[in-house]
C-alpha cells in the first residue's frame, strides 16, 4: 500500500520519475548536502538503475509526492535487517523551495510510522554530514532521532575530510515523540 | 470459460485492468481490510506481476465485472491442491459503493459454483482479519462458510497484532445452502 | 494450401482471429457442448497460445470461413500419428445461427477430403459428450463416422460426470459415403 | 511416497534403471504387445528422456520392483486430468518369466489403489492391441476393467492395421472388485 | 550458526543427508503421519530439490542430529513472514525407535528457542492430521502449542478425507512454558 | 602479495580453508561474540560463498595463518570506498586457545599497515557488540582505535537487544601508535 503522511504520499517510483531522480543525483548542490556521492549519471544509467531497483522485501524506495506539487523528492528504507529489525533511511528533497515547507518532517514522520507500525522494525539508522545543520535539526530536533556517534573524517568532499554523524531512532523514541507532540492528531 | 453469477461475470485479467488492481493494492483503506500486505507497487511491477500470473492449472485469478460498472474487483482461486481438492479463495472489491450492492455475495456464490461444480474441488479456504465483520458476515452468514479456527496474533497491522479467522466451506455446505436459499433460481 | 469445402474455406489462423477464438473458449454455452474445458482466458494468453501454435507437421489448426460471414469457427487436425496414419479432429462453431446452416457438415467433409486424399491418413478420431446429440448426428448420420465406444464417466461438467462417445472414421468409410451421396458433385 | 502392492513396490525411476527401460523399448517382442511404438533408442536418448521425465503433478512414471528380482518393469499414471479426475495407465514387464507370476496383477491393483485412494482419481484409461489376449485378461478378467470400445484399424504393426481396445476402470469398479476378491486381505 | 538443543543439534542439510530424506519421503508409514504428500521421489529429484533449497532468509531447513545416532530427522522453519513475524514449522523423525526418546520434544524446544530468541519471530504455525495423536501430544502437551482450529476434511489420505488441526505457538506461550518447566536448566 | 605481521601471514582463502570457515560460522560461541549472524551453513553453501567471493577491488578476504598452527582465523577489508578512502574491517579467530596469544593484535596491526601504507586508505571502520570486552581492548587499548559512537539496540541476540559500538581508526592514529610502541621494530 502507499504510505500517507499529513501532507505527503510516499509511493513506488515510476519510469516518469527517473528524470527528476537523475537531476537530483547530478545536482552538486544536493550532493554536497548528503553523505553519499555519485559519478555523473546518464539517462540510460538512471533507467537501468530503475529497472533493477523495484521494491522488494529488503529495500523500499519511494517517491515523495504532494497534492500541490506532485513528485518533490525521494525517500528510502533500505538494507532492512529483519532479524535485528533495523533499516537504513534517507531522504532527498528536489528543490530548495520545498525544503522549508514541512515536507521533510512529514516524510520522516510517515516513514517512521510505516517502519515501526507496519513493518515492525525497531530501529532506523541514518547519517548526516557534519555541516548539514538543517538535516540534523530535521531529524534530531523535530523527529526524535539521536546523534549516536561521529565517524571522524569519513567523507571526503570539497577537498577536505568531513566527519559524519551517525544518527538513529528507536520505536520507543518515536512513540514518545508522538505522545508529546500529537503529530498525527493536529 | 468465463464464470457467470447472477450479477457478475468473472473473467481473466487483462492488461487494462492492471491500473485498477494497482490502485487497490496501494490503497491503505483496502489493505486494512484484508489479511495480506504489500509494499508500494509501481506500474512496472504491476505489469511484471501480470505477465507472470496468467491463469494456470493451479492458480486462477479473475476480474469481477458487472454490466453496469465494468471491472469492480478481483477474485482468486489459488494454490489449488488437486489431490486434496482444496484451494484458497479471496476477493477484493475496489470501491466502497460496490461493497454494499450484493456484488460480494454474487462473486462468492459464483466462485463456489465453479469450484465445486466444474473444478470438482471439495473445499475452499479463506482468512478474515478479526475486525472485518462485513467480510465475516458475507462469507459465514450469507454464503455458508464456517469459522474453523483463529490464528492468534497472526497479522501485524496498524501497530498491533490481530487474530486471523480461518474460514472454510465444503461442497456439501454449498449444496445445502443453495437447496435452502435457491440462490440460482430466484 | 487452403482447404475448400463447398461453402467453407479452411485457412490458417491469423492474429485478428484470436479475439473470436477467445470469445468461443470463454463462452460457457460452447464449453458445455465440447469435451474439453478451459480456465478464463485473457487476450494475452490467447496471443501466447497463437504464437506457439502455428501449423506444423503434427498439428494443423484452421479457421472456418465463409464468403458471407467471414470467420465462423475453428477446426483442427491434431496429434497426427504418421506411422499409424491417424489424427484427432474437432470443430467449434462460434455462433448458434451458424450451427444450423450446413457449415458443420461442409467443414467435416472438407477435413476428411484433405486428411484422406492429401495427407494420406487412414483414420480420424473424435469425441462427443453424451448429450450433444446434434454433434453425434453431424458426425455419424451425415458424415459417415461410427460410434466405436463409450468412455464411461470421463467428463465432469455442470456438477456431474458424463460419458464420452469415442467416434472414428476410416478412409474407406469416407470413400463409401461420397460414392453414395455424391457430396462433392451436387 | 512409494506405492506398495502385495509383491511389488512401485518407486521413482533412477538413472541405473535406464538401461533396462532402453532394452524394453528396443525389444521387438515387447513392442509387438503394446499399442505404442518407438524408433531405435540410443543410450543418450534414453538418458535425455529420463532427464526430462521426473515425476510431476501430471505424470508419474514408476519402476516395478520385487524383493526377489529387483526392477522387473515399468508402470505409468500419465496425462492426469485433475478436473475430470482421469489418467492414462500402462505397464510393461521386462521379461517373459515375470509375466506369469502375478506381478502384472499386483502392479495394476497397486496402481488403482494409489490412483483411487490417494490421488482421488475417478477413472483410469488404457488401450490394448486386439491380439494381446493376456493383457485383456489381466485388466478385464482379474482387475475389474471394462472394454468400452474398439478403435478400428488404429494401429499399424507387422504390415497390417489392428483394432485397439479402449479399456477403462472407475473407482466404483475397483471398490466392487476388492469387496468381492478381498485382494488386499488375503 | 547451528542450533543446539539438550540432545539434538540442528544443522544445515548436506548432500550426504539426501538419501535419508529420500527414504523418509518415500516411506508410506511416514507419509501417513504428516499432512503433506509426495509422489515417488528419485535420487535425481532429491538432489535437485537439495540444490535449490539451501538455507535462505525466508526458509530454513535443518537436519536433526544426535551424538549417538547421527542424522535422525528433519526440521524446518519455512515461509518466514518477517513483517508479521510468523513462520511454518514441521518435523519428521526417520525411524520409529527415535520417536519415543525425547528427540521430538528437544527438537521443537530448540526450534522455538531459535525462532523466538534469535530470529525474533512472534508466532509459529503448524498442522497435524487428526489421527496423529502422538504429534498432538508432543506439540500441545509438552511444548506449549495450542490447537487453534480444525480445517474440516482438508486432507485426503487412505481413501478418506481427514480433518487437519491448525496449531500455533506464540513467543509468550514459549516463555511461560520454560518458566514453568525450566526446560533448559534441568 | 601476502600480508606479513610479526607472527601471522594473511593470505587468500583456499578451497581447503572452507571447512574451517564453515565451522566458525556454525559455532554458536563465535556467533555470540560478533555483530553478524548466519543461518546454519552447509558444505555446499560454503563452497558457493567461496566461489563468489574471491578477492577483488572492493573486498579483500584473508586467512590468518601462523607457522606453528596453520590457518587460525579470518580477516577482512571490505566495502572499500576509494573516494572517501574508508573500508570496513573485521576478524574472527577460530579457537579459544588462539585468542590469547597475540594473534589478534598482530592481525589488526598487519591489516592497518597494509590498508594505510599500501592501499592508501585513510580510515578503517569496525563494530563491536557491547559485551565483547576482549575485542574492545584489542582494538582500542592495543591497536589505537577509538569508540566513536554507540548504535543503541542495534543487534538482537540471546533474546535481547544489545548496543553496538562503532569503532574507527585513522591513518594518523596508526602512525602515532607505531611511533609510540615501535610495534614493527621490537
Amino acid at each position: 500500500m502507499n504510505i500517507k503522511g499529513k501532507v505527503v504520499t510516499l509511493r513506488a517510483m515510476e519510469e516518469e520519475d527517473q528524470e527528476l531522480l537523475r537531476e537530483m543525483v547530478n545536482d552538486p548542490e544536493i550532493e554536497k548536502l548528503v553523505g553519499g556521492y555519485s559519478y555523473p549519471v546518464s539517462t540510460n544509467q538512471q533507467q537501468n538503475w530503475f529497472n533493477s531497483n523495484s521494491n522488494s522485501q529488503n529495500n523500499i524506495r519511494l517517491i515523495i509526492e504532494t497534492k500541490e506539487d506532485g513528485a518533490v523528492g525521494f525517500a528510502s528504507i533500505v538494507n532492512i535487517d529483519w532479524k535485528n529489525r533495523t533499516a537504513f533511511h534517507g531522504i532527498k528533497i528536489a528543490n530548495k523551495k520545498f525544503r522549508s515547507r514541512g515536507i521533510g518532517t512529514d516524510t520522516v514522520m510517515a516513514v517512521m510510522k510505516y517502519a515501526f507500525e507496519e513493518l515492525q522494525l525497531n530501529r532506523l539508522d541514518g547519517t548526516i554530514i557534519e555541516y548539514n545543520e538543517p538535516s540534523r535539526k530535521l531529524y534530531c530536533d523535530k523527529c526524535g532521532w539521536t546523534v549516536e556517534g561521529v565517524r571522524r573524517k569519513a567523507v571526503f568532499k570539497l577537498n577536505e575530510y568531513h566527519d559524519e554523524l551517525i544518527v538513529g531512532v528507536l520505536k520507543k523514541d518515536y512513540e514518545r515523540l508522538i505522545k508529546e507532540n500529537n503529530y498525527w492528531d493536529i
